[in-house]
């Protein structure tokens, strides 16, 4: 998976106002580090220079051409042998190294038809050809055939309606024309949200199969050549992916909540929830032309139109297909690479930093890019190791597989180890795909200061200027008002994280604080989950030079050196008071934009106004639903809460600046209880019974949303229950809510007690 | 040409807020009647009740066919008949019928060729096939080849640039590419611009060619199935057009501000400033895509990317093409029919009521559509005359010819009767094509209030709603901000008028109070000046039952009768002072926003932003150009005419409600002064230099944009000049606008006065 290009994508989404960005921006190398003392400050800046002396491009180079050389998915030889190679690697560096195994539901195909029964017959390719250009793309023997995993089985008979991206508000617009999906199979496009929320919507709605396609709009000739001429996705390229019900839990689909070990105990495949309720496969936008053509009815709405040559009409029909689909529902061995440097000082703190090894098919861009990045750093701490550095805690490196049927070695490894992961997760610092460009990163707003300082200190590789100022520089020109905040500030936000790769069991299902980071935005990347995602496209259009996973591998470096090594963890809980009151404001504003959507609506239905607008010729149309009145909620629980929060995070931070003034150390004996209530701090606002509906997600800010998958929802069970105009539960959950951020902000009055009383804070 | 099209889709680009429409909305036929006293009002409803009775939609269907016939162009034999047949239809009805002739430069192809001749071959089709599906389609040997009238003759070889629309902004987003068309030839797609700015802003910037082509994205299937199976732009379709720089004046080339009367003193062809300075051929997307396609260079950025399959690149090449045009540059015929029923009362007060008659090639939509409802009213106004009723000012019937090459027919008519036409004109009342849908209209202000009781006054034929009605819902449904406001008001704001049609000599040359109406929006038109523009087209796509051609005769008859008939002129100047409020509003905003984007550019340069981001492997970057800082200008000049304005109307508005209070008649000794005053009020916005650069167009509050063609400007002469940042000429034209303005209040004060004292007036 990657939650790469969606990060990357919002600030260019919106032409921007400009911004003071200062024109002298070399990285610093100098300055105060938040949670080191002046000296040790010094000391750090120098072991990064000696981290960054072992880190070369070729390396990186040549570990991508190993791993990408054959085709590496959940269960293949490859897999297994790539885990092996990288287990030795981390060895011969000096890491505490092993295998974890499990063993987990993994589908392959069995039976894939699809063809069109009428008007006229046509019979889909469902198969990407070798290319000679790109030598890997022709071992066919080994490629898993394109399809989409956790898809039940099925065989199915249907019209076709066209469903846009397949999310809710696109079925108000069949509504609209009274286009019913009822006993249909639906084609959805690729994009607008996760896909495994195209099968769950359309089966909400009484659909019978889904086809999902890679509309030319998304990643193919309308954003440039097609490969193999340029890096974009051609009419035969095909995304495969997982469909699993991942908002509900993520991992093995038979072991929720629990490690798949050998003996664990399992569901029955009928009981496993987050399977698919109809059959669904992804298509080539060649083998979706023929069916799209074949449709008639209203014509889609104008922002549902791709850029295939064809008038995009709804259906239903005439265009009838018919989808089989069989799977070997099969177990298989999942093997995680964990590699380990005790801490010595602290070593019941983990820093942890992860990236997935398993692929779709060969996997250069996503996950290879990242994994060498990752192999890259451990190589060079492994050089700091035995030149006589040792960690203050313990590093934890970690090459997960699994992670694209449904993010499996990360969950499973995170459930097995759940209980030592509360007591001693620090941070879990993740990476994906990456490639040429600008930086981009989502996490706990703890650690926003703390990642700005490591952006300051990083150079670009094209620009010799800080990734910050790159970044602050792309803001101005392209940034959103959020963003443009940032440029003023001279700060980068995280985003908030939602799903898509391996953070997810870390930070909501067990509440330990969490980075998502990677480069981009200047790579052709048309070939995600596509047997093109190749070594040969990935040295000609992503990042041909490995600069960008240099400087991948700096920026990770830099971040699990620091957490390492810092007196006390750099954590700024007031970052956190700043995001949550942000989100706080956002829910309440929500509630009265649905009040006011809702009164219009309902004004707009009285004065008949759909009846006096529809054209009467096209006899499809449907005036829209009366929508039930919007009440006032109670937000003050919420909002005392964040009182409190902002108040606490507040005397933290002038309790930590007294008892560090002048640069110098937080009183040693302070030290490691402080890190203790910090980490733990995250694991205050997670809450045992977990979020309405899906309980293995126990993190109350931040989650993927349930109809989103990968997008995230801030304050998700407040702000899901009036999305679904759920008023009750929405006030019962800001309770909820409120309860978990009173937790946070007690473990930070304890942080700041640890510190002493300082006439600061006790002046407030 | 018609700018119904352009009118219709301004309410439905933006998504709308809410609205109050109330439920209840029969069309009324009772109430007052702005410019009747009660009795006048009750006796006119009658009047109007009867002509309703006399249109039917069988003789509209007849008339289109017999228009449509054969192909109608300027110079044909068939645009000669149809003159003839139309004479004869309004004298039979009792008009003082004659036809006016002209001599009008018109050039048609001798020579057309356009061929790719690098980096393959291809030689472009240039043709329409005929359809079986379209009989007049096959009447090849009296169609117009697909050309663009006033393209100048040449013979060009050249790499092509890809400029989008080519109007001026494209040409920054080329810069920043490092794009430069000199010596090349472009290729512009239609839209964003009427297309004579195509060529005229590519010969600025050192193109040699221009090459416009119909995007599918326009008005083929992106916006459903093409002709024959739907009603859009097949990829053979081709849109023929004018080329002239009609932004500077427009009319016959040769003869500007004068009559092209047989002696008229004619320019050489050389002087005529406007033809294009380079040769332009208009392409069918069939024969673009191979040109596109053979193109390599950047992308072209999102929004100019259409839809064909396949990327847009910018170029330039390597693409060459070789473009060979001559042109046949014969002076033509023209032929206006002008039909008079005099006024029994005040017959040196004209209504005037025009639509031209002349097509590219067939023409059933443009113009036929709207020219059979005026016939029908003409018919109906006749049966009127011959039962007894006789209107009480002179009206005007004229169909006029050559509109499309340049409103040749109607320019050369008005600049011919100058004089009488200042003296006597009332109000102009223009249609072109009409389709079924909804009401749009633009015009003088002082209209507004007049126009909107009209639409309460016609039914919906659709929805027995009155037309207001339907309006004010669509506005709520998909109006932007402004239409909103007239929602709340229950009032269809007038737009402003551009041109495009053949108001802008009576509006904009001469000062004569004009409105430009029609209907549409429910139609599949992609057929706009191509052969398939047919009789065959219109009733399987446009409306195939006439009833809109039916509305559109109530409405323009409602308005020629009430016109005509009305104590006093219904002119409220109350409304063009909120107008012209609003653009004075208007123009100081822009100041300020150039002024804040000025800042926010040159602030982005100083910090080097472009550098920071742009990507260094394109090397095609180009930093854009530091702009000049934006002054402060003294608006006070046009915000105190503004502001007498504003004075001086509610002075009126009180003195005339007063008068006419109850319900009576204003003294009958003051009403035919009063007419007088009110109509020549809109001449005195009209000053003798005319505006900068193009003293043809005199008009000081509404003119076509020198860069846009069609698309309004209102306040022109200031508008453009900040614009164009010439911040000297904005200041001095600000003292001109103002002295307009001034005037108008002057004669308003006038029309005060005639009214006589009042306690209301007195009191101010």
């Amino acid at each position: 998976m990657a939650t790469r290009r969606t990060l990357l994508l919002i600030p260019a989404l919106v032409l921007g106002l400009a911004a003071r960005t200062p024109a002298d921006t070399t990285p610093s190398s100098s300055g105060p580090l938040l949670g080191f003392s002046n000296d040790h400050a010094s000391q750090q800046r120098e072991l990064e220079a000696r981290f960054d002396s072992h880190l070369d491009a070729p390396s990186l180079r040549e570990w991508m051409k190993r791993l990408s050389a054959r085709p590496h998915h959940v269960g293949s030889p490859y897999d297994k042998d790539n885990a092996e190679f990288m287990a030795g690697l981390f060895r011969s560096w000096g890491f505490q190294t092993q295998i974890e195994q499990f063993k987990v539901l993994f589908p392959t195909p069995k039976t894939r038809l699809l063809e069109m029964v009428a008007p006229t017959r046509f019979t889909a390719t469902l198969s990407e050809p070798p290319l000679p250009e790109d030598p890997t793309s022709g071992q066919t023997a080994e490629q898993l055939p394109t399809y989409n995993a956790y898809s039940i089985d099925g065989d199915v008979t249907g019209e076709l309606v066209y469903v846009n991206y397949g999310v809710p508000k696109d079925y108000e617009e069949l509504e609209r024309r009274g286009i019913d999906v009822k006993g249909k199979i639906v084609m959805a496009r690729y994009g607008g949200s996760w896909r495994g929320i195209k099968p769950k919507v359309a089966a909400e709605h009484g659909a019978i199969g889904c086809i999902i396609f890679s509309d030319p709009s998304g990643d193919g000739y309308l954003q440039g050549d097609v490969y193999p001429k340029g890096g974009w996705r051609s009419d035969r390229g095909v995304q495969r992916g997982s469909v699993a019900d991942m908002p509900v839990y993520s991992g093995d689909p038979l072991t929720p909540g629990v490690g798949a070990t050998e003996n664990a105990k399992r569901l029955d495949i009928k009981d496993a929830t987050t399977l698919t309720k109809i059959p669904v496969l992804p298509i080539s936008y060649g083998d979706a032309l023929p069916l799209l053509k074949a449709m008639a009815g209203p014509m889609a709405p104008e922002g549902w139109r791709g850029s295939l040559p064809m008038p995009y009409h709804l259906g239903p029909g005439p265009a009838r297909v018919h989808l089989k689909l069989a799977f070997n529902w099969n177990l298989a061995p999942l093997y995680d690479v964990i590699a380990r440097i005790p801490g010595s000082e602290r070593p019941d703190e983990w820093v942890i930093r992860g990236n997935h090894h398993d692929a779709w098919v060969n996997g250069a861009n996503d996950p290879v890019s990242g994994m060498v990045a990752e192999l890259a750093e451990a190589r060079a701490l492994g050089e700091l190791v035995k030149s006589g550095w040792k960690p203050k805690r313990t590093i934890i490196y970690a090459a997960w597989d699994g992670e694209e049927p449904g993010l499996l070695g990360s969950t499973e490894w995170a459930e097995t180890h759940a209980e030592e992961l509360r007591q001693h997760g620090a941070v879990y610092i993740n990476s994906d795909s990456n490639a040429r460009g600008f930086f981009g990163a989502g996490g706990s707003h703890q650690l926003e200061t703390f990642i700005n300082q490591v952006l300051r200190d990083v150079p670009d590789p094209e620009k010799g200027i800080s990734v910050l100022d790159r970044s602050l520089a792309a803001d101005a020109l392209y940034g959103g008002p959020d963003r443009q905040e940032g440029v003023k500030a001279r700060f980068v936000p995280l985003e908030p994280l939602g799903s898509g790769s391996d953070f997810t069991p870390f930070l909501q299902h067990l509440g330990i604080s969490a980075l998502n980071i990677g480069y981009g935005g200047e790579d052709e990347y048309g070939q995600y989950h596509s047997i093109y995602d190749s070594f040969a496209h990935y040295t000609r259009f992503v990042d041909p030079t490995f600069e960008y996973g240099v400087a991948l591998a700096k920026t990770g470096g830099r971040i699990v050196l620091r957490l390492a090594d810092a007196d006390v963890l750099p954590f700024d809980p007031d970052r956190f008071a700043t995001a949550v009151g942000r989100y706080a404001d956002e829910v309440q504003k929500l509630l009265g934009d649905l009040r006011k959507q809702t009164v219009e609506r309902n004004q707009q239905l009285d004065n008949k106004v759909y009846e006096a607008v529809d054209d009467p010729t096209q006899k499809w149309w449907v005036a829209p639903k009366r929508l039930g009145d919007v009440p006032y909620l109670n937000f003050s629980p919420l909002e005392n809460a964040v009182a409190r929060l902002k108040a606490s995070t507040a005397a933290y931070s002038k309790a930590i600046a007294a008892a560090t003034a002048g640069g110098k150390e937080p009183p040693l004996e302070a030290q490691a209880r402080l890190d203790d209530v910090l980490m733990k701090a995250e694991r205050a606002l997670t809450t045992t019974q977990g979020l309405p509906r899906r309980s293995w997600y126990v993190h109350q800010i931040y989650a993927p949303g349930y109809y989103t998958g990968y997008g995230v929802k801030t304050l998700p069970a407040v702000r899901e229950a009036i999305e679904q105009r759920q008023w009750q539960e929405a006030e019962q959950q800001m309770g909820v809510v409120a309860g978990a951020i009173d937790g946070f902000a007690k473990e930070i009055d304890r942080a700041t007690a640890l510190l002493g009383p300082s006439p600061a804070a006790a002046g407030r």
